[in-house]
């Protein structure tokens, strides 16, 4: 996948359009964040899109692509779209705010398109507008969120590697074990294997980050991890060797400790310099508690582990604000930002 | 337990003694929080404390109280101490920062000591030192903390009510349906009954504190709330029959909302108008880790559904600063200041 290209392309999969997604899209290459160093690309439907700046008041020209080929001569200030062939014919009649099984079509499509131009060596990196799971699941797609589709399309493509959901914000990485199951099965997944996969996919992510000699923390899975035996033993069974085997590699894996006080240790702050580089947590409630709790503004959600950069907004489709132009796209933009800055 | 007394007695035992415990007390009780409107008196071991007060440069005379009577009559700016009966002898040989049996043996007799007092009418509240579960476990006391043993005193003087462990800081407030057992554990103990219990409880709490017609938010505990049965069924099967059964009691309670994304809304700052009063947690760190995440410092823990009341500070033993003087005693404070507010 070299690109001979002039300039790298980022794609920005337009979500659930009777979410926010295309509003968020059109705000956030409307006026995208400066410095980015890559050319912006919409995938999605021209129509949804075009209402969607009018909702937003993005007052750029709509460049509708037919190739993403043209994006190395794209004009500044435009808002490019590029859709994919086989989209359902009327998504305008979707109605927003609601699940609609045809959205749910809708957005599997985009993203499969982009996973393709990118394997294609026609992209470079991924950034995906917030999806509906119940809508995927109505459309027939059966994945329980992106991460999981990704690692598909991946296998699909070639490369079957084990992929995790990392949620970053400018004060704390995590790095999660388990994500888009019951709590009940979460705890059956953990093992030596899903743990000793998540220490080396983060010590990995984090040199690739520019980060010397990671300094990672594992938070346990149970009350005070596990309290030496007395609240569980997953600690003792799987966390604790699964970290000791990440030491003989040569990664700097310390834990497992306290989920209660862990992230706490971990964030960097003005006046809280942060002990870990990066939490690795056991579900998806642990680690995204801490990363969410000071607003989802700046919150950035990174697939770990796939053959290209993917990076996405760490918000849902927020019915409920979707078509009134009052959506924030800032965390899209801190996704946007972030994809540039890990393009290799 | 009516009390005729000119004053209130708030009761602070000293914990585990191989931890910060003696030296935070003695740092409270030394420069205790303005305006109290109460009598302060450590629970412990005269010799342990006079150490204490030495390691944490506290110059205030040491009161060896041989009575809680004398509490009336209490000079100004001194530590008292009572020190109960049955104490183990030589406990200045226990080693700092160590697990020692012995230690834990006298940090339950205070406690139960504390609790005889303010069940005989003798004192009024209780803020609890940090204990050390092991060194508990080690003098054969089996309770997993102080929350359960305290609800077991209860039980003894004929109390036998349900209790729950309340988390509070300067913005947020959580109450934990379940608390120390692992989480294997715990999801079984996720049911109508102990969701409703746990709402009727937060619900008194929440009035006791003078707010009223509080707005209770309930987290989940599958991710995305069981994104609709997708991630687990105990949100259909359990907590949300007791949410409505709540609501026809009269509690304003909402939800299971996303545990990713509820604390985040309850948040109440400056910059942030938190949307719900308090939130209730399936797990002990669903809600400890947002409560923790800012710092320990200003953390309280409340003991809510005893007949009396009781506080504590929400860090542990700290072994490795116990006997360095260099504990923050600013939790503590917290919850001698909370104890006093909550005084009927």
């Amino acid at each position: 996948m070299s690109s001979p290209r002039a300039s790298k392309r980022v794609l920005v999969t337009m979500g659930d359009l009777c979410g926010i997604g295309p509003e968020i899209a059109a705000m956030a290459l409307g006026s995208p964040p400066p410095g980015l160093g890559a050319q912006l690309c919409v995938v999605g439907d021209a129509a949804v899109m075009r209402r969607a700046m009018g909702w937003a008041c993005v007052h750029r020209p709509l460049l509708h692509l037919s190739s993403l080929q043209e994006l190395d001569a794209l004009p500044p200030h435009c808002v490019a779209v590029w859709q994919p062939e086989g989209l359902p014919a009327g998504l305008l009649d979707c109605k927003v705010g609601q699940i609609d099984a045809k959205a749910g079509a809708a957005a599997a499509l985009c993203i499969e398109a982009a996973v393709r131009a990118i394997q294609a060596g026609a992209a470079d990196a991924l950034v995906t507008a917030p999806i509906h799971k119940e809508a995927l699941h109505a459309a027939g797609v059966d994945f329980p969120g992106h991460t999981e589709m990704l690692q598909a399309l991946a296998a699909a493509g070639g490369v079957a590697a084990p992929v995790r959901m990392m949620l970053a914000n400018n004060e704390l990485r995590t790095v999660l074990v388990t994500i888009h199951c019951s709590l009940r099965k979460a705890i059956e997944l953990v093992n030596f294997d899903s743990v000793l996969e998540t220490l080396r996919i983060a010590h990995r992510a984090m040199l690739s980050f520019g980060i010397q000699a990671p300094r990672i923390a594992v938070a346990g899975l149970n009350p005070h991890a596990g309290e030496g035996g007395l609240f569980g033993d997953e600690e003792v069974l799987h966390i604790s060797p699964a970290i000791a085997q990440a030491r003989v590699e040569g990664i700097a894996a310390s834990g497992p400790f306290a989920p209660d006080t862990v992230f706490m240790r971990a964030r960097n702050a003005a006046e809280h310099a942060g002990e870990f580089d990066v939490v690795v947590a056991m579900t998806h409630d642990h680690g995204l508690i801490p990363v969410k709790y000071l607003g989802v503004e700046q919150g950035v959600n990174v697939t770990l582990g796939l053959p290209f950069v993917r990076t996405s907004p760490d918000h849902g489709t927020a019915f409920d604000l979707a078509g009134s132009g009052r959506a924030d796209p800032a965390s899209l933009g801190a996704a946007l930002r972030m994809a540039c800055q890990l393009l290799p």
